[in-house]
């Protein structure tokens, strides 16, 4: 690593030619699949956008100059050369690196991202506030081409192609969405870089006017005008030029010297400008610039082959389970859709996408669309699944709502990476769908406490026709063995797994494994406990409740979700109203209202006492409490 | 009415030739102001697209064919001539015509709306059930130049374009946004109306070709291509074009025969058509034409002159407040800067626009892009004050969380509207945001009392300097004298008004007033009751909660908000936490968990029993109670 080595700035980078920081790409992509290949990551975005990263540090003098890195799972490069080479290895661990920018971690992460299409938005705003206070640095967006297609980005083009403040959007365009065939607009970037219209129309056009020969004034008029017209037709990027933007591109985004010489040209511009950049995702690590999709966040994997290092045996995971009874289902039942907003593999879809692809809809990074289109769906007699991660759903708050809960429409909502997803931090830890989807009329909330339960969940849903949610955790299932036959689960109704007599146990979903391992624990310690599996979360088996909060006097709630508005808060509000408060005691446990940071789920959980171990003995202490007095985590 | 009054279904419209469709039109005019004149609601909008109306339902078929009313404020003459004529003077009243399209309401109304943006999505997603189940009806959304500038309905035509269903977008372009000018994409809209290029070029490109002589195989061939190429660069709305639809327009939207040509050539297109259509907010009615942003949504008024009729001496309303507080505090503090999304006026930012034109941003229907923008500001040292109505952020529910809050950014949100609204009903209610905002972490939640606090808590919440939430009613305030100095409110402090006995009501926000009334009823039945002015939701006075909860072992809890995972949800999890539940009594007054309707909020709020004597008898019935069990409102 002889030139990565004394790379401890963005200024050491400026010192080099581009010889120089060609081998410094070599070296920054060796070290991009060591680490990677042991911590996992998003490894083929980084790969591509080495020299891009690079250049921008080259052209920019950050952390005066601003770069807005859009989600942010391409900030690795960044990171790397803007001081944090030497603990590049603790990326995404425990105390370690984020996966993401975080304006916590340097001064050179101007904006923290995590979802998508945000960047356009906030180097616009940074704009203004550098106008307003006189000062006089550059703003840049890195954008791809799949966060294009997110609205919020469109709404913030619109808006900074009518202010004009200096902005430079560089679209970071990979081809990937292409291949997904995702949207027009992912169709039109695809024709900007192929299409010999664009490169060879205006040498075509610029020939034909020439050779008109002088033939009055009327026509050399007309030509003249129909010139300065065409100038403005004929610009490559004429979409974003039409928004305001001044379009320079494409370029080719490992060619140092020709980034090199556009950001210079960029950065002379004082108006918004879209810099086209074409980039091949996981360029320069063969397994990766072959299947990009699967390198785009890997687990651990063997550098030389690129094979995954999987757990031998290891059970199926939750999204496995949720793509194979979906498809099973879409069997005898043709009104079944699916909708993934640019996660079909993620969500678990591809088989239902190569099984039924005129029933499978792939929208693109745009979750807004993809909910109120299935509301669309459901209002004309189709059963549409939306799979979208929890965190994702976040998005379309509104839209579940307003769309469908307000119309009472059949729409299945499947929430994966719900509850905490470890490595890529709080911007993606799924802990609030429990409250923002109970407050909405007419939902109903379901989590699966196995992998065999989210099956006959996922049954029981489309049975219902009416607004279902179903949340689970990302990775493996406990390893249960999943019926044959499916099953409707009971409306509303909890199951009880374990009876009791000093306290019982509530537990939502992910969280009935470890209130099953908490009630062997208190066995040891002399307390019989008992534990419900709820399944509804909305409508809660309100009936069940309070017989068990009558019988038994001691009730824990334990649920993967900020307890504000929480299960545990839904199960006070219905004990309350049933007045049996006074004479039950209730502990709850959740995630407290604080930012949960990234690395392994066990050391999460331990570390905000979620895990068996923390519940367990919180517990004991709780049930000898001489007073009888409640206590609800206190140290959180 | 010669007309009008034989009209009861589309099918009566359909009879009709354009002289008498004409008239109709002028009858239907006639009754939108004298309806609107006596009930309120939007006037301007509706006046514009009668002639576009009568087109749609003479060329299509509803309820076969299916016409998605984008935001929905614009289906007064649709409900008209679909059945509902005779009861269209109930439009907006309790128990009445609601104001927007209602699934619930007519088989006509294909989609119900009320947030904008959404109609493409459900169209699209309409269209692709029709097509797998076989059907062949037509799918219209009917769209305004304004709302196609919020990100999903970009989404959506980035999503149809590639899908190629049949749909056809109505571009409805009243020309509105364009003096606002609050995107380049409005700009773009406005040339292919104006630029004289995109009609005279076509024309003058093929003079200037066709004055070409014959020279030679070579210069012909580039002539031809140069041709071919041009045709689709010089097609008006290439940039719909591009993103995979047919342009076609735009064409006067007041003239009925080129309405009726245009669809019935938009109906014979097999793929996606955007139809630009030209039409003028307020059309045929003066002063509505002269001034169309006062009559886009109305109170009642004078028709004659025009003139609002207004309560005399009516307070000053919380939106002026805001708006009064926010210009005075940004004359000495430059940091301050305004972001509204489309509502400069409904948010009482107008003259802050007129002081501080360079501070103040108008984005457009974009409110996700509003906030993140914020963001960028704040992070740049600004304080960005982003005023947007309450049921508008639940679309920036994810920025909200994860731009704003998981950067601890002072940026300040002022949610007008909140609460129950009245008139616009269920979609419009802004009930929810106690419950979205409090579970995110570092988020500061506010209600004022009455609109002397809400100064105030502007003033401490810019002090705060970090996220902060302040959500107050619609419509006046309750007419008490503003100070002149504006004061720092103790941060999480609770206000007691009223010390007492018997029972203690927590009060949040726009319930105080009635927690006093409902004292004042108390006492009439010999019951003393204290009454605390909430302030901070969150952080909620815990140390005085816990004081008052065990003083008086009776507390009642008062907000206008859904129960669910409310501020009577927060106040039980702090209770349970600090152990007082088992001697304390709980009583819970909120929205509940179902469909509020539209109409007078004094009907509203006494159908949900959350008026003062409604309130009053459960709380003496429940004081009454022998067994001191808690009650919670056991009739909703």
């Amino acid at each position: 690593m002889q030139f990565l080595n004394k790379i401890n700035s963005p200024a050491d980078v400026k010192e080099l030619n581009t010889d120089e920081m060609t081998k410094l790409a070599q070296e920054i992509r060796k070290l991009l699949v060591n680490v990677i290949s042991k911590t996992g990551g998003h490894l083929a975005p980084n790969l591509g956008v080495v020299e891009l990263t690079l250049a921008l540090h080259k052209v920019f003098n950050t952390p005066s100059d601003k770069i807005v890195w859009d989600v942010g799972h391409q900030s690795y490069v960044h990171k790397i050369i803007t001081g944090r080479r030497e603990i590049f290895d603790t990326l995404r661990q425990y105390g370690g690196l984020s996966g993401f920018p975080k304006r916590s971690e340097s001064a050179h992460d101007a904006f923290g991202t995590g979802h998508s299409s945000t960047s356009i938005s906030a180097a616009l705003g940074m704009a203004v506030a550098r106008d307003l206070n006189g000062d006089n640095y550059n703003v840049i967006a890195v954008i791809g081409d799949g966060a294009l297609t997110g609205g919020m980005a469109i709404e913030a083009l619109n808006n900074a192609g009518v202010l004009q403040k200096k902005i430079i959007v560089i679209l970071n365009d990979n081809e990937m969405s292409i291949s997904e065939n995702v949207g027009a607009l992912s169709e039109y970037l695809c024709r900007l870089r192929t299409d010999p219209t664009y490169s060879h129309l205006k040498t075509d056009l610029e020939s034909l006017i020439k050779s008109i020969p002088t033939i009055g004034e009327h026509v050399a008029n007309t030509a003249r005008r129909v010139k300065d017209t065409l100038k403005y037709f004929l610009a490559p990027g004429m979409l974003f030029e039409q928004l305001g933007f001044t379009y320079i591109g494409p370029v080719d985004g490992h060619n140092l010297d020709g980034l090199i010489d556009i950001m210079e040209r960029a950065k002379n511009i004082d108006k918004p400008v879209l810099v086209h950049v074409i980039t091949k995702k996981g360029k320069g690590y063969l397994p990766a610039e072959t299947n990009p999709d699967k390198f785009h966040g890997t687990g651990a994997f063997e550098i030389t082959t690129g094979e995954k290092i999987t757990v031998e045996g290891a059970p199926k995971t939750y999204t496995e389970v949720f793509g194979d009874t979906l498809v099973k289902l879409a069997e005898s039942n043709p009104n079944i859709v699916a909708i993934t907003a640019a996660m079909r593999d993620g969500t678990g879809l591809t088989k239902f996408f190569e099984r039924f692809p005129e029933r499978a809809f792939d929208v693109g990074i745009a979750e807004q669309h993809a909910v109120t289109m299935a509301a669309g769906l459901a209002a004309n007699n189709m059963q549409p699944v939306v799979a979208i991660y929890s965190t994702f759903l976040q998005r379309s708050y509104d839209q579940v709502l307003h769309d469908v809960c307000m119309q009472n429409l059949p729409v299945v909502f499947c929430l994966d990476r719900a509850g905490l997803v470890g490595d890529d931090g709080y911007t993606h830890h799924g802990i609030f769908d429990y409250s923002y989807l109970r407050m909405m009329p007419a939902m109903t909330i379901m989590a699966p406490k196995d992998e065999n339960e989210l099956q006959h969940m996922l049954y029981t849903a489309l049975a219902l026709k009416r607004p279902v949610a179903i949340r689970y955790p990302r990775g493996s299932g406990l390893g249960v063995v999943c019926d044959e036959e499916l099953k409707l689960l009971p409306y509303g109704k909890a199951e009880e797994l374990r009876r009791g007599k000093d306290v019982c146990i509530w537990a939502a979903g992910s969280m009935v494994a470890s209130a099953l391992a908490v009630a062997s624990q208190l066995k040891n310690s002399g307390f019989d406990a008992g534990v419900v599996n709820m399944r509804f979360i909305k409508p809660l088996d309100e009936e069940f409740l309070i017989q068990c909060a009558t019988s038994y006097s001691n009730l824990v709630v334990m649920e993967e979700n900020v307890l504000a508005g929480g299960v545990g808060s839904e199960i006070l509000e219905l004990l309350n109203k049933n007045d049996v408060l006074r004479d039950t005691k209730v502990l709850t446990f959740g995630i407290p209202d604080k930012l949960v940071p990234h690395g392994d789920k066990k050391l999460l959980f331990k570390d905000i006492e979620l895990d068996v171990p923390g519940m367990t003995k919180h517990i004991i202490e709780w049930l000898a409490e001489e007073n009888g007095g409640s206590v609800w985590r206190r140290n959180v």
